[in-house]
């Protein structure tokens, strides 16, 4: 095997490029190779006819999130709130009712209810305190936690039939997935890895707060723009070979389909999520509870839907564009005009089981249903926008799934050492690897600013 | 694209080479590409050092898996019966007993236990007997049954620790991994699927009731004979392009890593396990519902161990050499020597976290925690067996898991009609395909027939 001298990081999202950019900042020969014909992974380059910058892909940034800043800062660019002005649409059980959009305000849902949820979301924070983000099979209640699904944990511990609703379309909101598919302890982790659920379903002080003038793919083109040459587009990752001493050869498909170009190096970086990471051919194979890992740790279910209007009409109705339902296929809404709100923006997404069947409809079956939901939440006026866009990024098949993975029950317990462990020169790295902010792009930059630190102190 | 004439199948498994041989025999022209360099799959031929044949994969057939019987006795194979004479050593608790060997003598447990087990088997039974094989998403439980784990159902509907530990020793030795990990839905397809529970538990008129005379491995090596050259070994598939009107053209990586040969057809079908499936580049990729699906179906964690003796001693001691325990890491074990007893063999398994954790040590500490497993049942004759033999299935390549895949929770019902559906020419089998004997020798052939028989159909 050639002996290679730098390093080679694959896949040109947040991380890759963050791992890329420490590296050679500290000076270190390295090429990242990426699938696509663009860089920035899970976040996406997106217009409307008009020419107004759109977010196919993820968007928000929010308190805690210091890297995202930082590195928002460092580049040049700027952020802007999300659109929180006027109150937030809900729909529980077929009554829709409106509610103010500061954290921590209540729906009018009757006091059983009420109660019921704020017994159901102080028991569920109560664990989440007590998970170990490092290692989160470590813990005395570790392998009850994680013996059951998220749903079944919501049946036993909420009485009223909304306090479950509630649960419910917060785990599709957060996860993209229903509460049947994720292990408990994985609900628990990611709660707190987020700084808690209330953060991650809130825009006032929470996941939602913010958004990147312009777009946040500009983050991933001005990272790649330092990095010049360094990155590689279109040039597939099919099979890494490996030897503890010999370094890696990264062998990648050409266009047709056949051999393409290979990489050698001292080490490598993956940040592919761990699914796609597991299709990679390695030579020899990997142990077997790396690869059994990855076998267990399917992406969400989402199709991101976007409708496009003269004006953000809501916002004259005292409206802030924000919704959240029990009843689809679009739960959840967010205003996501520019910050000159023009045009009208309503961003929503169409999760788990609702994107799952949407994915088998027509693109006018999915408009149609969007503008449907858009109207039942603000009004007949969303009926007919001037533009429809949708990104389904389940069929996008350098991500196959959004927003993350999850963890399906037992896999934290039975595989969670195997996450981040490097094998020989093969290190992991993504949102997907990341103790904090696990599953964000805050997580994705932390865990290659991560996996560069681990390298170097190798080489 | 090239217009192929015949149908290639990918897998010579057992799936594999029945699906070839019913086109071979309708005049269909096939080619079996394998990415081994043996047939068999999840059957493998092994011998002990005096030359007794013993088989390192899938080995037993029992009543109603009919299509093995009749296989067997067309490729003039015989059977012959599991040794199960004499008590079988049941421990459980930390307390060891006998108990009689026929279907359904039960262990001397306390009247609690005993009254807990028979109502939480009759509950599952019941349960079971309502699923649809061929379409375990419908029904009007069947959101809620694939909403938890079977662990939770455990939890929930058995009273006593023992009862509880009955159930998780169950789930181990026939899924190969821990009731946290499944869903209760697949927990009940699986056991509908082999006639129930207590058949897929038993050697008398159970699944362990019958072995071939020679190794199971015989049945794929006659197969393949049969075929000739039409099977073609070590052309491991990478990359299948397809059209709904042009066929397909199958490409696999040469011995060196690179290119290899190329087979043109006009169907294909796919008989890896779901989740080595999704791991062939498709062109174009395939559908979000069918890519998500593989994400979702991981395989089990088994490793197989043998220790070989002079005699098979615990015959002599009343015992039928079958062991059932919930202290590990080998908690399942049978007496596997050939049709005279000559030399004695013990067969045992380290399933789920028991296999994962093993995985990681050395060869001498499997064998001496083996060992050990054996003495504790049989007596200190165990400790010093001639040989000792293994093989990690999660190491293997090819499978990376045994017995076969099972539903994470919510994927029957997310995903479960993605299962079987063709996806224009590409066609898919094998034996977590198969609604009968699913996981089995038995499914696996009857789905390669099936798929056969689709193909045919359309040719």
């Amino acid at each position: 095997m050639a002996q290679g001298t730098g390093v080679v990081v694959v896949g040109a999202g947040l991380a890759g490029l963050c791992a890329a950019r420490l590296l050679a900042d500290a000076g270190v020969e390295v090429t990242v190779v990426e699938a696509r014909d663009r860089v920035g992974g899970r976040t996406e380059r997106g217009h409307t006819a008009g020419g107004t910058p759109i977010e196919l892909g993820g968007q928000w940034v929010g308190p805690t999130q210091n890297r995202m800043y930082e590195l928002i800062d460092e580049l040049g660019l700027e952020t802007f709130p999300t659109y929180n002005t006027g109150e937030i649409v809900i729909r529980l059980g077929g009554r829709q009712m409106r509610v103010a959009s500061h954290r921590g305000a209540t729906p009018r849902l009757g006091p059983f209810t009420l109660a019921d949820l704020a017994q159901g979301l102080a028991r569920f924070d109560r664990l989440a305190s007590r998970v170990d983000l490092e290692a989160p099979w470590q813990g005395p209640d570790a392998l009850d936690l994680d013996g059951e699904t998220f749903e079944s944990w919501i049946r036993r511990n909420l009485r009223t039939p909304l306090g479950r609703e509630y649960f419910r379309v917060a785990t599709e909101a957060v996860f993209s997935t229903q509460s049947s598919d994720l292990s408990m302890l994985h609900a628990l982790f990611y709660a707190r890895s987020g700084s808690g659920l209330e953060t991650l379903l809130s825009t006032d002080r929470g996941a939602q707060q913010d958004r990147v003038v312009g777009g946040t793919w500009l983050i991933s083109e001005r990272l790649a723009a330092g990095l010049g040459d360094r990155v590689r587009l279109g040039v597939p990752v099919r099979r890494i070979e490996h030897g503890e001493d010999t370094g890696v050869v990264v062998r990648t498909t050409a266009g047709d389909g056949g051999d393409g170009e290979a990489f050698t190096a001292r080490r490598v970086i993956v940040t592919l999520p761990p699914t796609l990471a597991g299709r990679i051919d390695y030579a020899p194979a990997l142990p077997s509870w790396r690869d059994q890992l990855t076998q267990r740790l399917p992406a969400g279910s989402v199709i991101k839907v976007y409708a496009v209007y003269d004006e953000p009409f809501w916002r004259a109705d005292g409206l802030n564009g924000q919704a959240a339902s029990d009843e689809g296929p679009v739960k959840v809404v967010f205003d996501n005009s520019p910050p000159d709100g023009d045009p009208g923006i309503l961003v929503g997404f169409m999760e788990g089981a609702d994107g799952r069947a949407f994915a088998r409809r027509s693109h006018s079956e999915r408009m149609d249903a969007t503008v449907a939901c858009f109207a039942r939440y603000f009004g007949t006026k969303a009926l007919h926008p001037v533009e429809y866009i949708e990104r389904d990024w389940m069929a996008e098949p350098h991500s196959r799934g959004c927003y993350g993975a999850h963890f399906t029950p037992g896999v934290w317990t039975g595989f969670g050492q195997a996450l981040r462990a490097p094998i020989g020169p093969i290190h992991w790295a993504g949102a997907e690897c990341a103790p904090v902010w696990n599953g964000y792009m805050e997580g994705a930059v932390r865990s290659g600013e991560q996996a560069a630190r681990e390298v170097l102190a190798l080489l």
